[in-house]
């Protein structure tokens, strides 16, 4: 099988959960407890923590909360920090813009922000939402999607000139251990997630400016500093951090190299059948494009028995008919049903992707020719 | 290492893990997906949850929804419900009676019912506290402190009597696979949790009746049948589901072997130096008592050092000096600092109770000496 589907969820790095489970096995203590078994887990929590924060941040400015995963994170941002009025794009994962429209509930205004035909925001037309009563923006980092990458950095800026109260979150899930992320001080908080990067399911983390006061979203025994209770995920998190150690190690010639493939596969792909989705600019480890005219998910059918897995959308998302990120671009439907996302990971070769793209332009044949 | 603090996690079952391991390591698909590799996934996340609600509830008539842990659980029941008047008992896990607390802040009121010298809820003095504009009771099943069991079947109906609209829930972290549990309709919700009895940290779930609307706390791509997004913990959830199923078919077993191990230290320890806490009635799981005068961090150090592991009190709030749950109970400065916290698991055997019961009594006969 060539598993192309890596961003819904990605092969578990093996070395590290080897590593971590140490610690659910034999040093299985509780990290609140205070002898020596239980020091020794919370003592590695910390070296997970400011490992996983020194990738991404100044440890000196910012810090990490520990969550069940992205969605929490997004969840925490928006709903602990969300008042008055709420800017998003029309491109956001559904963890922001499902959690934006149940606060409408809660009498929180919600302005949502157009996106070009790659899943981008507008820059300008999200800064036009924006005024002084706005209190959090949340713009994702890279488009789960499309693999677009807003340009997050310059954004927060112009929102913070705008509004120096004004708060910023992105939801950085497909960006971590994928494009280079250095948060700047206009950034207050950005999630990230384990699963996407080698890790386990089911733990993620929100980091957060050192000086902004946050508010739980799950209160109780006071773990990560009063700001997420719970027991801690012990094996989600150091997994979480050894995986991260590695992916890190091979990020910038990962990069290069997917940014080949990516390239390589929309060459090989058959101009007269599809249509590409995804920018050049955006993200190497996302092709999203459409077979117009085609159903994506029989196509996807079609390709798994020829023995490629791809995606047709966010899979998070997938009870909807069509994805609503990419109807946001402006599609119309004959693209829409046709959505297929391929995505890598650092272990894509590149005969996998000329194997998936032989075998996707025969299914695609062959399903036009079927259906006349 | 004599291992008795097994309220505060206990080591998860290695057959379980490994079990739930092929999930994580070689089935790592995301279980929304739609090709074969999610369905499969998705179909035994299907059983794990028939499996685990099936344990405790008619599936007829509740549903069960995962969570990161029993913490998580508790605030969805009461941030998600939890409206104008609030009644809890002064013997809740910090999960609950932070929230309440914390639920303060948004205008709701919070009762809190007395408990007796064992940590039970006072049934009365909880029931002259529900009104007519009561919108959810909460009260923890087994102590995790006193291992008193509240019964919560019957103050359940006490409270539906009163006021048919009321919801109730309770906390059953410490119930779950180790007293027998059947939820009654009188009972709405329920928080299990999967790392005391053998599964691993970060995953739990909340029972509730199938005919209560609950909104999520953590929104967004719609999973558990949109009561709490986010993409799966797929190594907890099965993890969770094999380890309870191996706790279940001794725990009849467990419980009988238990209650004579718990009534067998408490037989061995010294009169003269402890004081008993934890009720006759109670937990077969939990002995607390304190050595009085002593100060208990500086005796569980002692043990320690002779090899035998107790808890203080409850690992989650171990920030504090004292015990608020101990101290709810009426005992003075001199029994709340020496709280000794021992629990126990199928594993324990009469020896290491021997052993830690001579080990015990050796440490406060020494610590009452030296401060003698």
């Amino acid at each position: 099988m060539i598993y192309l589907d890596n961003a819904a969820t990605t092969r578990p790095n093996e070395r590290a959960l080897a590593a971590a489970l140490k610690f659910a096995a034999q040093e299985y203590y509780n990290p609140s407890a205070r002898y020596g078994g239980g020091l020794a887990v919370s003592k590695e929590l910390k070296r997970a923590r400011e490992g996983l924060l020194g990738m991404l941040a100044d440890p000196a400015r910012f810090e990490l909360i520990f969550t069940s995963g992205g969605t929490e994170a997004d969840n925490q941002a928006l709903r602990c920090l969300g008042k008055r009025n709420l800017v998003i794009s029309a491109g956001e994962h559904a963890a922001v813009y499902e959690t934006a429209l149940a606060m409408k509930n809660a009498g929180v205004e919600v302005r949502i922000a157009p996106v070009g035909a790659d899943g981008a925001a507008d820059p300008s037309a999200l800064l036009s939402l924006v005024d002084e009563k706005t209190s959090l923006v949340s713009v994702v980092h890279v488009n789960n999607e499309t693999g677009a990458v807003n340009d997050i950095f310059a954004l927060a800026a112009r929102i913070k000139k705008k509004n120096p109260r004004c708060l910023v979150h992105s939801d950085g899930v497909q960006a971590f251990g994928k494009i280079p992320v250095r948060l700047t001080e206009a950034i207050d908080l950005y999630s990230v997630s384990a699963h996407k990067i080698g890790g386990i399911k089911g733990i993620g983390a929100l980091i957060k400016r050192k000086d902004l006061a946050l508010s739980p979203l799950i209160s109780g025994g006071g773990q990560e500093n009063g700001r997420r209770s719970g027991t801690e995920n012990v094996l989600g998190i150091l997994d979480f951090f050894y995986a991260a150690e590695e992916k890190f190690r091979t990020a910038e010639a990962d990069f290069s190299r997917l940014l080949r493939c990516r390239e390589r596969l929309w060459s090989l792909l058959d101009g007269e059948l599809f249509t590409r989705i995804s920018p050049e600019g955006g993200s190497p480890y996302i092709l999203t494009v459409s077979a117009k005219g085609l159903r994506g998910e029989i196509l996807q059918h079609i390709n798994e028995e020829r023995g490629v897995i791809v995606g047709t959308g966010s899979a998070c998302s997938s009870k909807k008919p069509f994805s609503r990120v990419i109807e946001a671009c402006g599609y119309g439907k004959e693209i829409l049903g046709g959505v297929l996302r391929f995505s890598f990971s650092p272990a894509t070769t590149e005969e996998e992707i000329e194997n998936a793209a032989a075998a996707v332009n025969a299914s695609a044949a062959e399903l036009k020719s079927r259906i006349g």
